[in-house]
């Protein structure tokens, strides 16, 4: 008999906890031990119901840890203090641990990595990246035996969701936030979600499954969603684009991308048609080529799939039935690349640019560009929004440098006719890797 | 050593060979044992070239199965004679076995099934379905911890291209099946992707995966593209729909519902999203929610990455560090139940019905609709396309039984001021299960 610690019940904790006892019979047939969740810890564990009363319930989860019965530890407290402790000795307590907590993989990864190496212990953390999507499995079992060019992820919903709202309903960024809230697709505080480090702790752990280096997190390039405008969505729509917020990690000659900011996706590409909350991811690899997988990246019952999904795996470790899960722990770190500067960054960008309308100001901003060597694939001018007011010019560039666009922009900024704030948002192109 | 045999140096042979050689220190890196291509048959193998001299090719893939060195057999010979003895025989010689060969799992998979549990042999079949895209894995997997509701797979490239092209460029089925046989996307004999048998075939085996169920091939309904005009996919479209070819299987009171053929996709799915060749499978969850996987579903490289996804399987099952494939061979066929007959299959009805221009003819058709108890939730009535023709009449039914709406189309038939060909194509629902 297995006997599983479930720490924190909160919505997933409960989700968890619930999936285990309705599919029992099914999880069952997946493994060849029975087993049972014996404990649950929480710190209001009073406030909690708990149907099954053969369940231990005390609002310490290191008494889970430290009990020697329980051999697998389900980590669903979130945070980086009380988990990083809960994880850390049950791995050094030789226990099989399985969590949901991107954070604190990706800011104490390569400690807790080493951790589970060291103790031949299970560390499954499915849950942490896309909820339900199985891209853990996916990019570390199908996808790791070839070179993979990219990955590309709707990867918060929160962010997925405004943007998609303020398309469509041609709402403003504040008044999406706030429908978002209502609906409970954002927190009270949502400057995690919509500043871009919930994606960026994402991105940085497939950044590491994909190319096998220490986790990127310190140095992946950050913009969240609040500078987007309506009228940023109205004229990347009028050009072929949807702007999402998008995590990419990507190789090329061996230095590593890994950043998370609004992107232009062209409609065409199957990214752009993933709305609401949705999350999805997409892979590009050198003999698989384009693939792309889809699904819910939060909410309990989701999270928890992947969770008991996990457990199935961390139970068939335990009886030596499946150890494929070592090679994680393995190989993150083993690859020694470095991560470059967003200013390194080469993409197509988009600018959006305020100018009076006088004779010459185009000249001004085509001649500052050329100086740069940054050719114009597109460009629209539009008519101002007020008269005597501004007139927007949209323009998409060929792939350079981010410092290039900053270089030109700065200059642009400076011109006696143009306004001083200039919008520049990357683009992704169809056919880069 | 591990020694690995192929069978068939065709596209997928060749590129797996290729794969293999090139990628060998991201595969050697993910087993704990060293292994090499040591044999290759193919029946035409004075034709093909081999870099490497110290592969030992043969003309009979039997010299491959017989030989004892051997332990691993990648079956790419495909159709239903040689490759069942290459892989019966390989088999219950104790060899592990992976295939991309659908048509065989479908047909003779309880058989082969029942072989590899009794040798307790790994059996491999990632590039059966939809090449590329990891769905066995998943499916058997993450997924396995749950009911699932539905599948429903855009699965035959060759289809799924045609239909593209006769709603994206407005022409008709003949124009666009020749346009991609000139590309390479259709066989010169077409019959087996247009006519849904290999999508049959594919949906066989996911219904297999899913439900744990003996391949239900022979009880699948199949209906292929080739009766979709240009008329429909117009009209779909103004009732916001996309006409795609779907496999779909589905569980529901311990029924089975397994089935290919055209249906209308609502827009705002993600599954009429995917274009030109590619494949996409949709699997509904009761926690996972909604799931999608996108990718390749043919052509060398990417069914030779699922072939080597595999590869790196059987020999992590040879070593006893990942025993999870025999899950797969043990729970299928273990559950009984019945397979839908296509008449008792519900789902909505998109019909085309094209009547005279007389007084009454729409208020005997709903009559007629109203004594079989189906329900009209769309109607929209066409301008004739030429003077004195008859009249298009187009619409979407509520949810009924196959049955009855066959019944309501053969008494429409019967009716003096209606045409004799109704057209009747189902509708996937997008709240459905």
């Amino acid at each position: 008999m297995i006997k599983i610690g479930i720490c924190g019940l909160g919505t997933v904790g409960q989700s968890s906890l619930e999936h285990i006892i309705k599919f029992k019979n099914e999880i069952r047939s997946n493994v060849n031990v029975d087993f049972e969740v014996s404990h649950v810890a929480d710190l209001a564990i009073e406030s909690k119901k708990l149907t099954n009363h053969n369940i231990i319930a005390t609002n310490n989860a290191m008494d889970l840890v430290k009990d020697p019965e329980i051999s697998i530890i389900i980590e669903l407290i979130g945070g980086t203090t009380a988990a990083l402790e809960i994880i850390t000795e049950s791995l050094k307590n030789k226990k099989h641990v399985i969590t949901a907590n991107k954070a604190l993989i990706a800011e104490h990864g390569n400690e807790i990595f080493k951790l589970a190496r060291e103790s031949n212990s299970f560390f499954g953390f499915e849950a942490s990246v896309a909820g339900a999507i199985p891209i853990v499995k996916v990019l570390t079992q199908s996808m790791s035996n070839e070179k993979i060019f990219s990955i590309s992820g709707i990867i918060n919903g929160t962010c997925n969701y405004v943007l998609d709202q303020m398309s469509n309903k041609k709402i403003n960024f504040e008044t999406a936030l706030k429908d978002a809230q209502k609906l409970g697709y954002a927190e009270a505080d949502p400057s995690f979600d919509i500043g871009g480090n919930d994606a960026a702790h994402k991105i940085s752990i497939l950044s590491s499954l994909a190319y096998k280096i220490g986790l990127p997190y310190k140095e992946t390039y950050i913009e969240g969603i609040k500078n987007i405008t309506p009228m940023d969505i109205k004229f990347a729509d009028e050009l072929g684009y949807t702007i999402k917020h998008i995590g990419v990690t990507r190789e090329l000659d061996k230095l590593i991308e890994c950043r998370v900011h609004p992107t232009l996706v062209p409609k065409n590409n199957i990214l752009s048609q993933v709305h609401n909350v949705m999350n999805a991811i997409l892979v590009k690899g050198e003999r698989f080529g384009t693939s792309m997988f889809y699904g819910h990246g939060a909410g309990g019952d989701a999270t928890a799939s992947a969770i008991v999904a996990n457990l199935v795996e961390a139970i068939n470790f335990s009886q030596e039935i499946d150890k494929s899960n070592l090679k994680i722990s393995h190989s993150i770190g083993t690859l020694n690349r470095k991560i470059k500067n967003i200013e390194q960054v080469e993409s197509s960008f988009y600018l959006r640019i305020h100018a009076k309308d006088v004779p010459g100001v185009m000249a001004e901003i085509t001649n500052i560009l050329a100086n740069e060597k940054i050719s114009i694939e597109a460009v629209s001018q539009h008519e101002p929004e007020e008269t005597d007011s501004l007139i927007p010019i949209v323009m998409i560039t060929n792939s350079v440098p981010g410092l290039c666009i900053n270089k030109a922009i700065d200059k642009i900024q400076l011109l006696k006719n143009v306004d001083d704030k200039v919008n520049s948002i990357r683009v992704l192109k169809l056919n880069e890797k």
